[in-house]
């Protein structure tokens, strides 16, 4: 089979692999028939993940057709259309036992192992662990191109945002940076009931974007957004909810200033270094941090959710490729803001 | 009357002073019968503190007797025994209507006023104003020696400890800093059922008394100390919860390193400088970092707790003088440790 391999720091290659095959009784083999790239493998080729060594086939997203599977497997059998979610979990563990399979025990200690400790899904087939508790049956009603952003944005933006942050009807939300899980973010908060959700960036197509996934309000990122955020919630000093999705030190700053007393931070971002927080000033706030791995536990939700049309899934996806242009989708993905690209979606042949 | 006034950084008298007496209809008069000293009244000596100019009377903890009682006030009555907490509250503020009396917006955006933006407690009298919504009777059963405890530490230590942190049954907490804030955090613990509840602090005097308000296990701060609180939390890579009841940067990383995957940081600490947080190791752990000034909500909880018998809030106080000794009793608190103190108890004359 072909797949999309990882050969040291800015070296990546679709070349000849041996065939993915069941190796372990819980095992499945799915057949990709869309994948996607996450901001993750930028990191990944930037150098930035050295668990990830030369030889590995990278991708964590996918939905695709089963075609393999071991004699242990009881939820799944050869022609189901699944979706394949970043994390994978054994279930067993404790903290999959918690609803935390990010960390779950079995698999790594992390429940990230595709593209990462293990081949993953940019590939044209990809075993996968623990099938029975891994994988989601993709309804009727749900497209490829639309399950394919609940293996990771989607439900990223929802866990580590949404739900951490706690919001609730009526509250004051701000994202910090309107990307692809940052609008993920804003197109999943109104299900909470937020009375108001204000995007800020720098890009202004992204800010046309927020706006058009559900954001009330939109603020070019700079010295005056703070001001013309806090304006919008005269009386309460701040938003309930300011929602980090960009992974700077600048970025959480900008989204602590934005928080009201008693109100939460929910960092989305994957950070780099460390970030120097004015504990000095946040100490009296009565305010919280939140931050954390997707767990991918409310993919359930979230596809009943586009099932049933009140999610628009799709609009992640700006622009289409087919496996032998991924080195482009690559490209396209990795200068998202001059290409006017949010998610890239990639298929065997070229999409319907 | 005689009160302590602060006069600039480094200095203060127990001097005449005008007596306390009702301004609104909303204010009572309380007769001080017992104070004690926090170690933001030492912050303040410091200079630490801008807001606190000089002729203000310090100290915000307090029980006492009603002697004064403005017209509107229907709660209490002349002759009646009352604690006055740390938090002044208006009571009808969106922040004090949603339990967050921390941050009244009536009283001056922050609730605690006494001893910092109007006169405190350590004072012959104090004026208390929204006398109704801010005081609470003390119940038969329950001595000032107690009492006294509740006015901000052991509140401090449950709230912005306790409860920030979410300690359920099954918990395993560690508490880093044994101080008085610290211990107040130990004594409430036990009462969500922590099934281990670990104290740091490099004072061994503090050590034995966390032992003796409740600790399971005590260690010695130090780079040992991590590895320590670790081998007992085996299989989960952490405490649930690490409460940090110190406010310097190596103590809240010291909780940040104790906490397990989906584990609180509940930082109780007052920190004066930043605090280089490293977010780049941190985000994936799924962990929240709670912070916060009291509310003192709990307090009725606490004192319902204290007159069963189930927490030995005079266990706090180490040292007792009378208000003439109150230079004394800076002395012993401001070194606590030397002096193997807690809380001091002050009182107009000698305690019997």
């Amino acid at each position: 089979m072909k797949a999309l391999v990882y050969h040291g720091p800015g070296r990546k290659a679709w070349e000849d692999v041996p065939d993915a095959a069941v190796q372990e009784p819980t095992d499945v083999v799915v057949r990709v028939d869309t994948t996607t790239i996450c901001g993750t493998d930028l990191h990944i080729l930037h150098g930035d993940v050295a668990a990830v060594t030369d030889g590995r086939i990278l991708g964590h997203e996918a939905v695709g057709t089963v075609t393999a599977v071991g004699e242990a497997v009881k939820g799944f059998a050869a022609g189901d259309r699944v979706l394949v979610p970043a994390i994978t979990k054994c279930g067993r563990c404790s903290y999959c036992q918690r609803g935390m399979p990010s960390h779950c025990q079995t698999v790594g200690g992390i429940g990230w192992i595709f593209g990462h400790l293990i081949d993953g899904t940019q590939a044209e087939f990809v075993r996968v662990p623990y099938a029975d508790t891994s994988l989601y049956a993709v309804p009727e009603g749900v497209t490829d191109q639309q399950a394919i952003f609940l293996a990771d944005a989607l439900p990223t933006g929802y866990e580590v945002g949404v739900l951490a942050g706690e919001v609730r009807p009526g509250a004051a939300v701000a994202v910090v940076g309107a990307g692809a899980v940052g609008l993920a973010a804003i197109l999943t908060t109104g299900l909470w009931g937020a009375s108001r959700v204000i995007a800020i960036d720098s890009n202004k197509f992204r800010l046309e974007k927020a706006l058009e996934f559900g954001a009330t309000d939109a603020f070019e990122a700079g010295p005056g957004a703070v001001d013309d955020v806090l304006a919008l919630t005269d009386g309460e000093q701040g938003v309930d909810v300011a929602i980090e999705a960009v992974g700077y030190p600048q970025t959480l700053l900008t989204a602590a200033s934005l928080v009201r007393p008693g109100g939460t931070i929910a960092n989305i971002g994957v950070h780099g270094v460390p970030v120097e927080l004015p504990m000095q000033d946040m100490w009296i706030k009565n305010v919280r941090l939140t931050m954390g791995l997707v767990d991918t536990v409310s993919i359930p939700t979230l596809l009943k959710m586009v099932a049933g049309g009140r999610i628009p899934a799709e609009k992640m996806g700006t622009h289409s490729f087919t496996f032998d242009q991924i080195d482009e989708a690559y490209e396209v993905f990795g200068n998202a803001a001059a290409h006017a690209a949010l998610k890239v979606v990639i298929t065997p042949a070229p999409a319907p």
